[in-house]
């Protein structure tokens, strides 16, 4: 038998959240967005439990799969990075936009669009609505941008003075050929891990804080909980990276995806 | 804006039967089982709510990236079938086989291995528990097996007298080359609509029997609703057929699965 917990999905505010979203008259394909792949809401714990909140960019080939953010390659970094921290359980991961983007520099600048703004704003209020949120991370430029811009909204304001806030690097700013290696992306995410441990103040596990060196090593990328994601997903797919692609035009937002088991 | 209800998901027993099920142990790739993509619970209300109870087969590559049982083409039909009794939402789907099939002359004899049977004998309990069901309609062979498996047992024997009950052909039974054509199909489904109809006592939407005629229209097929589907699927997942294909050794349980948007 599987045994296996599964995300029984989002409670109040948060579900209505999933049930009325914006559509592709605000995430336009002309605006570089892959809208048709529908959106990824978040991943976690959607149910006003979360102590920690984390912030991405956008949703990849992956999540159009499990139907929950930051569960690929960038995914598994984030979560080695939150149970650094002893968030095992109790985080909410969100996106910066709600589709996957297939030309950053077309969809970036639609970060603050009102509608883009206003549906986003939407889910950081449900978040720090329970009064539960002690830690806020952004992962890349988009990410704390969208953050700054809620912050300077009344309720934002409000609730940023109460939380331990850090701005780290993209999970995958390390790219092959890129200006950012893999030790500047750890060093970088170990000043974040520096800032905020010792400010955390509900962990599910406590924890010493132990950095990372110059790799991630095996445990540093621990597989995505199976109570993260929709009930009956397999393994591979929480454990393993790269069983998704785009299998045809990736330039462009109807790229087939193709899914392999490994 | 988009707003679609979404599945909330399993309650109750149908939640536990969701997170603990049998693994590849029992459906094994050696018997002709694609255990590597995973269960596929069921399609509709998992929540105690439903009054007709429909069995298919087994789950095929669109249900497993929508992750509920019956919403290819096959389930389009069972869709319309059902909707013309005026259940549009007061149903509950399952498969008699928990996991797709990729060689059915290998899978079909484990119909009633004893850990299949007493998975699918624990999805029936709980579908009859609250007390609601009153049609019951199984779709082919291997599901009028499971159905009669179930009522060889003391529940099942005891709730089968207090359903009306039809046995039809497989929804894509009018295969290309095959035995049976799509107007004996028809006429087939036109007999279990003739059976049951009369005696819906709680249907959604009272409606006078319209049967089908020489194929399938339009109306016939109608799309899968968004309830019965996770959060964000897109409307194109519900109202076109053929998505998602085998990509690669589809007599294999290892084949890929492509997603190509229509």
């Amino acid at each position: 038998m599987i045994t296996d917990a599964f995300d029984t999905g989002p409670t109040g505010t948060f579900r209505t959240l999933c049930r009325t979203y914006p559509d592709d008259t605000v995430f336009k394909g002309t605006d570089g967005f892959r809208s048709l792949w529908g959106p990824i809401f978040y991943r976690g714990r959607a149910n006003g439990s979360a102590r920690l909140l984390a912030i991405g960019q956008d949703p990849a080939q992956t999540e159009a799969v499990t139907r929950r953010c930051l569960s690929g390659q960038a995914g598994r970094r984030v979560q080695g990075f939150v149970e650094k921290l002893g968030y095992t359980k109790s985080y909410l991961m969100i996106n910066a936009f709600l589709y996957g983007i297939f030309n950053q520099s077309m969809a970036l600048p639609h970060l603050n669009d009102p509608d883009v703004l206003a549906y986003r704003n939407a889910w950081l209020e449900a978040a720090f609505a329970p009064g539960k949120i002690e830690t806020v991370v952004t992962f890349g430029t988009p990410a704390f941008n969208a953050w700054t811009a809620f912050t300077a909204t009344p309720v934002g304001a409000s609730v940023s003075a109460t939380v331990s806030f850090h701005k780290a690097l993209h999970p995958t700013a390390d790219k092959p050929g890129g200006p950012i290696t893999r030790q500047e992306l750890l060093e970088n995410w170990n000043v974040a891990l520096q800032s905020l441990h010792p400010t955390v103040q509900h962990p599910d596990v406590a924890t010493p804080l132990v950095p990372y060196g110059a790799d991630f090593t095996a445990a540093e990328l621990p597989e995505i909980p199976s109570r993260d994601l929709p009930m009956g997903l397999q393994p591979w797919m929480r454990n393993t990276d790269f069983w998704a692609s785009m299998s045809a035009t990736p330039g462009n937002q109807r790229a087939n995806i193709s899914i392999e088991v490994p």
